[in-house]
């Protein structure tokens, strides 16, 4: 293949114009689906996509795609991409580097006067993260058929919003039934993205091969037990719903550190408490709890024994649990030829590389359900994620851009 | 003393009135100091206190002072009164019982033609609840001097703002050193008040006459730990804020059943995760701890405790605790003739009466500093109280407004 000019200047620009579209003060990013910063996010990105020359489809919930066609166009294509939406104060970096540093890809291809026989599209997909609707990944589930377009329409928000009607809202019609893409659809699809852990950074190795995705699990608990004057109500009377909330997040951490794998982390991220004011005993509590590992028996052995926990914290306190499974899918495996050929690249790049298991979900998860499916991951500063301190170098942009192109580019044919 | 005829009715009626003036739908009622509803709910009583005669003063906080002149103006007073202002999501009758039947029992004295030679003044204290500026009794410490005014000037809500310029922006002028009353500034100070706690109730007792009011102690905790991904930051390199809280919302639990006093309580009432999404490791909780006992000694010992435990929990788990102190106030003894007068009002209208402490804290507390000072305790149904079902029947208010007006009429000689 030719010599690939990636243009790191341009790239990192663009990501900083895109961290200005925030609910909150850049580095502090705050994009949530389909409220204004994310429309703007999507407007900026489609605008970048037409100005390469692309040719953009956007579907029922807003998965935008954008084509460089191939010389063999009727050819299933290359996929590539992320998601732009971030949950509230987290980071610049993720998904916006697979986004941006997708099309730079292209670009980078395009102007090598490569003319692939696969088309190779850029995807951007509607809400990866969990923010608005409570489960990740919206659009490659409706993509990949794991979110039927019934349960899709009837997910709602914190507010009881229908995301059939937020979507509407937002600009995008047209019928969810036609969301779903047939397998195989694409030939390949390459996710290039931050690591989001610790790994690369701390062995100074320039490229991650992933070969698969730990599996995450998520529950919805709604806890209720009696409210009343803080100073009033003598303990031995009390339901305080914070404190059967207070042992099930520790159970939650203990369940995660002694299932005998070393990869189960378990997080109980959301504990909103009502009423919320000094003197009132907290009545009710709703939390989350997400569980991973990369060894699905670990993973759903912690997962049970939260469960059980809970039941028995609201027995022993006399608060009643509601608990709702969000999720609970199983890992993915990353396709071998792909990760071969993330390997290649990058010993053509003279790039270290290695393969490692991406603890984080991707939109790669429910890609790789659909065909083969492969993640190209860089390092970031400390393993930093989800909070504004998030960062990665122009430097590890470059090499993952670059790996991420020529990987591309062999799939492409 | 002539006959007493309290017009139940009414007092329903304009309790019913006042809970619509509220953020929340009645019976939930949210009416936090300065806002629209306690604005509105203010403007509604001094409306009922103008039609009743009395002769109307506010002071730069909001203090509302309305005086029913007596024989001989220039003597000390008698006053009675409490709040409106109410918690999130809470009842009715927390505090405005003791205004709306305060005003009621006045108009009960007038009518039957008593001509008091001290002056009775209702009063409405400004901002009893700690909602808005994590501390409660306001407008009671300004005017016991327990709250100096630059101190006052300087507290802050949570958007930053001082109460110095959201006092103006609501109307209030003036300079806050005028707020503070004299020592003796009133004869005596009376309370009428739901009990909030089960035991008339339960004992089916009519009335309850306060002899003590337990002292609550309260802090502002803020842990800063370290946030990331919660798939990809493995447990042993976790500094989770929300696992630091949990242990601390069961230390608390804990230091209040070992105190060895069966009356401590002590809660954790407000708990906020940043930045709380599913899929984030909470790097930061902000959480309230409130002790409080009839004996300062056990209270004391469970407030250190409280505070030895935030120290470990934050070595151990190497998350940052900020602590600060939000009151220590010591218990407050009522007056003796004030408890006299009250035994015998209730002796005189054939109502069954006890002595008791109260649990919860009141204006009352601060008021015992400029004076001699009680309270009237009346049952609520379930002891319930700062819940939407928090609950106290026309009987039980009927018997208590007579009580405070019997007692009203024997202190103002």
């Amino acid at each position: 293949m030719a010599e690939l000019k990636i243009d790191i200047d341009r790239l990192v620009a663009e990501l900083q114009e895109l961290s200005r579209l925030s609910a909150t003060e850049p580095p502090a990013i705050t994009r949530v689906l389909y409220t204004e910063p994310d429309l703007a996010g999507r407007a900026f990105v489609k605008a970048k996509c037409t100005s390469a020359g692309l040719v953009i489809r956007e579907d029922a919930i807003g998965n935008l795609f954008a084509r460089w066609p191939g010389s063999e166009p009727n050819l299933p294509a290359i996929g590539t991409g992320s998601h732009i939406d971030a949950i509230p104060h987290s980071g610049m970096y993720d998904g916006t580097v697979g986004v941006l540093g997708g099309l730079e890809a292209i670009r980078a291809l395009q102007s090598s006067g490569l003319r692939p026989r696969r088309s190779i599209e850029l995807l951007l997909f509607t809400s990866e993260e969990p923010t608005r609707f409570g489960i990740g990944c919206v659009g490659s589930r409706a993509m990949s058929g794991t979110l039927s377009p019934t349960a899709l329409a009837e997910l709602r928000d914190a507010d009881g919003k229908r995301l059939d009607d937020v979507r509407t809202e937002a600009g995008y019609r047209g019928s969810l039934d036609t969301v779903r893409l047939k397998e195989n659809h694409y030939a390949f699809f390459v996710e290039l993205h931050i690591e989001q852990g610790p790994i690369l950074e701390r062995e100074g190795i320039a490229i991650g091969a992933v070969t698969a995705i730990a599996a995450p699990a998520a529950l919805k608990v709604t806890l209720n037990g009696s409210g009343g004057h803080a100073g009033a109500v003598l303990m031995p009377q009390r339901h305080d719903a914070l404190c059967a909330a207070a042992e099930i997040v520790l159970a939650v951490e203990t369940a995660a550190k002694t299932t005998g794998s070393p990869d189960t982390v378990a997080t109980v991220g959301i504990c909103q408490v009502h009423p919320g004011a000094i003197n009132s005993i907290p009545s009710s509590v709703h939390l989350t709890v997400d569980v991973r590992d990369i060894v699905l028996e670990s993973r759903d052995r912690a997962f049970a024994s939260i469960q059980e926990t809970i039941q028995k914290v609201s027995t022993s306190r006399g608060v009643q649990a509601k608990v709702e499974t969000i999720s609970t899918d199983p890992p993915a495996t990353m396709a071998g030829p792909i990760v071969a050929a993330i390997e290649a690249a990058s010993v053509d790049g003279g790039f270290s590389c290695k393969r490692m298991v991406s603890r984080a979900y991707h939109d790669s998860l429910f890609m790789a359900r659909l065909g083969p499916t492969g993640m190209i991951f860089i390092p970031c500063r400390n393993g930093y994620s989800h909070r504004p301190d998030e960062y990665a170098s122009p430097e590890a942009m470059k090499i993952g851009v670059e790996t991420l192109a020529q990987t591309l580019g062999r799939l492409a044919g």
